[in-house]
């Protein structure tokens, strides 16, 4: 499905955390809460200088992407009254680049999404694009309607 | 680390989501977000009756858990304070069961976790086990403390 419902584009649009997972190719899975930002058509997610593991380059995201592309980003909401469970998975191929035609793009898609980037050097740090290949947008199957008596007025 | 901190097994008791990755043989990952319950040493997460897209069985993440086992479950808190951020991977090994010793003590661990589940009939439906066999537990690094004027009184 690439025509998600307007609620999961909205909630790729919106939402403040997404968890990646990419995976070796020898299907050893990672999955790491991430930044991002959506234009529409692509998703982009900055290394940024968090606290990480290791240097940029060295993180095991960046050098499962280099070797197996195929990623899945999941975006969901959590609530007590699971009719309201929602979650838009996102399964697609990744890069990782330091450069790129839509890379100031992107930068400012993130710093107009995220204020805290402001005031990090994001030129200067690798970016995870992910091209999806399909989007699996979920929610519980629609409760009936309750219809209000005064509709039988 | 199998002796993560006590902040990162707590949240692993306490999590009302995670979010388990797969993957086939291939490389090709899952992302979805589940129900789960952490009994000191192993997780356990149920195929419930929460409408899905497929039969319990044949279920993506049971598939792929059945061709390869390593999976990552993610827990984790998002903040807009990035110094709040916290996260932790348990990287281990699946199975999926519709019976076995520990079978009925993680269904009464399950529905001590989550109300919601008094009444669906998990007993009848399979259950993911994992078993750990890496926990990372990140926080961004720990900036210094702030003293308070009056402790230099």
């Amino acid at each position: 499905m690439l025509n998600p419902p307007a609620w999961a584009l909205h909630s790729l649009v919106k939402a403040r955390v997404g968890h990646l997972a990419c995976s070796t190719k020898y299907g050893i899975p990672l999955n790491v809460p991430i930044c991002f930002a959506f234009d529409g058509s692509r998703i982009y997610s900055s290394i940024d200088e968090k606290p990480k593991k290791a240097a940029p380059l060295a993180l095991r995201r960046v050098s499962n992407i280099k070797e197996n592309s195929n990623v899945c980003l999941t975006v969901d909401k959590y609530s007590e009254d699971w009719r309201k469970l929602q979650y838009v998975l996102v399964l697609g191929r990744a890069k990782v680049n330091q450069q790129g035609k839509k890379f100031p793009e992107a930068i400012a898609l993130l710093r107009k999404k995220y204020r805290q980037y402001n005031s990090m050097k994001l030129e200067m740090r690798p970016l995870i694009t992910i091209q999806p290949v399909r989007i699996v947008a979920w929610k519980p199957l629609t409760t009936p309607r309750t219809v209000k008596p005064k509709e039988y007025d």
